[in-house]
This record gives C-alpha cells, sequence and structure tokens, in this order.
C-alpha cells in the first residue's frame, strides 16, 4: 500500500471527476473570463463567437420604455472574441443573457443562473451600496427548507420553502413569521432565487435593522403542488397560463399554510406576529388574504400589486371588497405598505386603489419609485419592508 | 371598487410579471419544444437558429471512448430550425448541452438545467425504469434544509445539507445517517443537483427498499465555507484546483460534522446506525475518514473511488494505511461496498486496493459496472448501497 500513483496523467483524470464536457468547457475556455465586476463598477463582458456576425447582450442595467431594454452589440477582436464594458452601474443584482445571430443563450463563463418562469439568465451583483444585501456576507446565516403540507381545500401534497434565522435551531424563542407570496409564473423558489430572501434577511437581522423572523415562502399557483421540476409529472417547459391563481383557492386555503406552519415552527401565533407580502399576482393575494381573513395579519406588503382579477367571470370572493376591507379597518392593523414603480403597468389600478382606501379611511404608507414590474424593485420593497415589522 | 379590468393589455401586462426579456422568449418560441421524450423512448431536440452553419449536440446519452462523446450534427429546414431525434434510449436522466459554430450553449427552450462545477448543462428524464427514480413521484416527500455549522478545525462557519424522511417532523422516532459526499469540483449541492438524491431517497422509502433514514452532504472542498455563490465573496466561475480537498482536514475535522447532526437531529448516535459513503474524492474521503475513526461507521460506500491523494508530498494521514485498515477490520463492520466501471481511469487504482483489502482480510462487496467517471454511474450506485443499509 506504499505505491502513490503522482503521475501528472492521474492529477488530470482527477480533476475530471465530474461530467467530462464540463472540464472541456473549463479548459477551452480558461483564459476568458465574464463578467467582471471592475474596481469602478463598470462590467466587462467576453464571449468566444469566432463565426458569430452579431452578439448582443441584453441586461437589466438597461434602460427600458415597454418591455425589453435595446440591446447592447458586442465589438470583436481580430481572435473572435466579443466585449463590451458597462459604464459605471448603481449597486444592485443584475440579470442579463446574449443573443448571437439570433439565437438566445446565457454566458457560458458564468455560472451563475437563476430561472425566470421558463427562460434562464444569468447574474450579476455589483457591489457597494443595495447590491451588498443581495450577496452572502459573513454573517450568522439563517436555514432554508423545502417542506411538503398537506391541503387538504386542494386536495394535495404541497411544497413551500422557509427560511428560519440564525439561532433559530439553538434558541428556545418564539419567532413572528412573515408571510411572502410569488407573482404570476413564480412558485415557492421565486422569493429565494430572484428574490435574494435569505440574503436579505440574514445581512439586515445581523444588523439589528430587522428583527429575527421566519419567512414562509409557499406556490401561489393552486393547481400546481410544487416549483416545476419539483412536483411529479413530465418535465415541460413551466407557463404562465395556470389555471388557480386568481380565483380564490389561494386566499380561502391560506389557512391551512398557517395552520402548518404554526404546528411546526416556535412561532407566536398572533395577528400581531403575522406579516404577508406579495409581489404583482402575491400582492393581489396579499391584499386579498389579509381582508377576508381580517383578524390574521397585523402587516400587509404590496409590491407592485395587482388589485382586481384577470379578465373573464369574477369569482364572488372578489366581489364587495369594501366590506371586507371595512372589517380588516375595524379589527386594526399596524402597517398597510403599498410600493410601485411610476412606469408600472398596474400604477393606475393601485391609484385607484389607493383612492378607495382613503375613501374608506383605511391608513396606509405608500411608496413610489422609479421603474417598472421587474425583479429589482421587488428586492429592494422586501429589503425597506421587512425592516418594518414587528 | 366595481370596475374589472378585463382588457386584453391587462391580461398579457400581468403575464409580463416577470423580467421581461423572459417574457419575449417564451414568446418568440412558443411553437417549439425542445426536448420531447418520445412514447418509444426516443427524444427529439429543436432549435431555432436560422443563421447557424453547424448545430452540434452533446449528451450524456451518446457513446464515449475517452473523455468527450461525438457530437451529433442536426438537421436545417428551410425555416432555421434544427433538429434531431435520438434512438431509443435506456431510462435514465441525460445532461446534454449544444455547440453552434464554437459556441456553448444551453437548450433555450429547457429551463431544466444543474450545474457541474463551472458549467451549466440541460437535464432530461427518460422513464420507465432507472429514470423513474430520478423524476419526482407521487411518494410522500422528505424535507431538505440547507444548514450552517460552526467548524473550530477550520475556523469557519460551513454549510451542508440535509435530506429528513417523510414523517421526521411529525414522529418522536429516531433515525440512521447517511454520510453522502461528493467529488472533485462538487460541493454540497452537488448530491441533490446532479445526484438526485432527495428523488432516489423518496422513492426507495415509499417502496420499502430502503429504509427511512437521514442523508448528510457537506463540502469536501475545506477551504470553501459554501458552495459557490452561497459562500461569502465575489461571484466567479467555481474551479477545480482548490485547496485543503484531499490533504486530510476533511478527515480530521469529520467529527464536526457528527457532532452537529447528532445535536440537532433525532438520530440513532451509534456506529450500527451510521453510513459514509461518496464518488471519487467522496469515495477517497469515505476511504480515509472510515479508517481513521475506525469506531464510528458500519457502512462503507466507495463509488469509483479515488485510493491516493494527489500527487506533491504526501501527508502523513494517508501513509501507513495498513494499520488502520486493520483496527477497522477488528471493530469489524456490516458492509464495505465499491462500485466502479470498467472504463473509469481509476480502475487499476481500485484493482490494486482490493487486492490490498483481501491480503489484509477485509471482506468488501464489489460491483463492476459498464462505464467511466460519470453521474450516471453515481447515481445508480446510490439507488444500489441506500437499498442495503440498516
Amino acid at each position: 500500500m506504499k505505491a502513490i500513483i503522482k503521475s501528472a496523467a492521474t492529477i488530470i483524470a482527477l480533476l475530471a471527476s465530474i461530467n467530462l464536457s464540463a472540464q472541456e468547457s473549463l479548459w477551452n475556455q480558461a483564459e476568458l473570463q465574464s463578467p467582471i465586476v471592475n474596481e469602478d463598477n463598470t462590467v466587462s463582458f467576453q464571449i468566444f463567437a469566432p463565426e458569430a456576425q452579431e452578439v448582443l447582450l441584453i441586461g437589466t442595467w438597461m434602460p427600458r420604455e415597454d418591455w425589453a431594454p435595446e440591446p447592447v452589440s458586442l465589438q470583436r477582436d481580430s481572435n473572435g472574441v466579443w466585449s463590451h464594458t458597462t459604464k459605471a452601474l448603481a449597486s444592485d443584482l443584475y440579470t442579463y443573457h446574449y443573443m448571437v445571430d439570433g439565437l438566445r443563450l446565457c454566458d457560458p463563463l458564468n455560472p451563475y443562473v437563476v430561472r425566470d418562469v421558463s427562460s434562464v439568465f444569468n447574474y450579476l451583483i455589483v457591489p457597494g451600496g443595495q447590491g451588498d444585501l443581495y450577496a452572502v456576507q459573513d454573517v450568522p446565516h439563517g436555514s432554508l427548507s423545502y417542506r411538503w403540507y398537506s391541503s387538504p381545500g386542494t386536495q394535495q401534497e404541497r411544497r413551500l420553502t422557509i427560511y428560519t434565522p440564525a439561532g433559530y435551531e439553538t434558541s428556545t424563542q418564539s419567532y413572528p413569521v412573515l408571510y411572502l407570496l410569488h407573482g404570476m409564473g413564480g412558485d415557492e423558489t421565486a422569493w429565494t432565487t430572484l428574490g435574494r430572501t435569505v440574503e436579505i434577511m440574514d445581512i439586515l437581522i445581523a444588523r439589528g435593522e430587522a428583527k429575527p423572523m421566519i419567512v414562509v415562502m409557499p406556490n401561489g399557483n393552486m393547481s400546481q403542488q410544487a416549483a416545476p421540476g419539483s412536483a411529479p409529472g413530465v418535465l415541460s417547459a413551466p407557463g404562465m397560463d395556470l389555471p388557480l391563481t386568481m380565483e380564490g383557492t389561494m386566499e380561502t386555503t391560506f389557512p391551512e399554510i398557517i395552520e402548518f406552519v404554526e404546528q411546526n415552527y416556535r412561532v407566536n401565533a398572533e395577528k400581531g406576529q403575522r406579516a404577508i407580502a406579495g409581489l404583482s399576482m402575491g400582492g393581489f393575494h396579499s391584499l386579498h388574504i389579509s381582508r377576508l381573513h381580517p383578524h390574521t395579519f397585523d402587516y400587509i406588503g404590496l409590491f407592485s400589486p395587482a388589485i382586481y382579477p384577470l379578465a373573464g367571470s369574477i369569482p364572488e370572493i372578489y366581489m364587495n371588497m369594501d366590506d371586507s376591507l371595512g372589517a380588516q379597518k375595524n379589527n386594526g392593523y399596524s402597517l398597510y405598505w403599498i410600493a410601485i414603480g411610476k412606469n408600472d403597468f398596474l400604477f393606475d389600478q393601485v391609484a385607484r386603489y389607493r383612492a378607495n382606501l382613503s375613501s374608506l379611511g383605511l391608513p396606509f404608507t405608500y411608496i413610489e419609485t422609479e421603474g417598472g414590474h421587474t425583479w429589482d424593485l421587488w428586492r429592494n420593497y422586501l429589503s425597506q419592508f421587512v425592516t418594518l415589522l414587528f
């Protein structure tokens, strides 16, 4: 047993203890790096595409009117490497992808990817400000769990994601709970992947800017047991046109989720220690769940919320909102927080809803920001909202 | 509050409650679908690349000698859609990617991706056999958690992944534990992403073929607090050349992990209820941890293991293995299980190690399969090994 293999061949072979195509691509492109966040907060991109006629870059730092930003065209050097350096960017998390001669692709040099509905994007973080809240920092870390609960109301086993703050497992303390809901096309993974909830919570709790709390992220697509790929069934591209999203089942079955959490975690099971918030459709759910269960939540956060359900016949549950809003007013609450971007297509809906809240005498806090209907706002809204809780 | 917005514009806008570039790509390619697993277990691929000169497909179902399989060239139709249908494939999980005119990319129509070291691959599952173990099935589901533990031996907070079987939270039972270790270039996420551990365990436990057990997946890169992107620091492409992987720290500090698990979970803290297994470098770790802590594990699984450390000066801890193997023999164990593919570059090392075990009188089970040093074998080995435990 004394023979020790030291040859270069063995080292190379051992290095290949992975899918070998990965290794191949690693070596071919070893001299290139992309993206590089430079010290002046410009970001440099490189991609080797010797045969390409045109390489376009599309990123969320680019100004946009309407839906998509105007892509930037990369410059080719004599080796077939295309590159681009942005101007200095504000500290934030950005997603991006390439279009090469009409073909959509992610940056082959950047393994940091995130799925948004049916597409995969790269991401990068520019530090020095808001972006630092989205990067892992050297602070005490909470735990993240994927759990399944029984839902008699949908006759399903359903998955949810739960963040427990650092120290939860070793303390005897009970904690307040934030229920945090995704938008249309999202699922129980959206707030931790696109939304950076774990990083935001770890950091704000460590700074003392947010109270230690549990964050529960359920799946608001009631026809879906779990995120695409995590539920039984064929792996097919996820869509936006799911049934049972804005027809009332989320609102009527939400007590099942609260019950599961309160039976399985050390939580303060009282109104003053419960918050609910969500983005877009999740804001819609938060609005309606909180008014339909008006003794339940003391903190309500609507991030770029939809107010009204989608077209078609309107379920009874979304009619005569004023009565239940009146009950919510009479029961009292600590915070009703609404935030939206000036260019959001839901801006007018929200303006009308604000007017209605005022006419009914329900106090609320209103934050109006630049921007449209995008994740950069929702991460930011979350980082503001959680500092106001409990 | 009775005005309900029903216009098509609102529906379209609501559908866009995501990063809008995602939406754009969703619509442009709505008529295409890829991959399609056909009823006869052939798989069809499509990609729209009107300007491309050559579209190559590289997948793990393709035969390979040496490292990489020979790519398949797709056929272009008059609309610029390139396609290919495989022959019937054995039921399994496969990963793949494209090369378009020298540019590496994932299938833009398939959002199911997995990172292997620094590269991202698509995956698909062909059902009807072994592949069914890797797909989510309608069975009771365990929980998956990402936890952090204190490691005095490395002066770090470190992350690990823990699977607890269905019923863990509601029972009072204590469970046996499998410690499951990744290979070089991997991390604490490798066994659940590439390795499909959650799906395998849920299904085999539901079938009664594996005992309910806890599976602990630590990070074997001792210079690394957590997987790339989950530890503090700049987001840079992960590499294979990490320090502190095969120099002894994993072996000497492993009791920290056991202690964390036994303090935080309801486990049977005894040798007969502990197993350790790993692939490649994780097999190496399992071999050395089990002989250096010879009273600790009753079940040892070496999947395509490295036996000897990498080149350079050999740490003391890897010398004179025979003494500690003798102690392990004298203490006894229930199972010493070794599996390797006939084409694995580590085959000869393992053959010599088997001869040494025989000469020392340590009994072992040996499984020799087709194949090389790849994840399809490791998923399969795991699905065999866990049925033999406890």
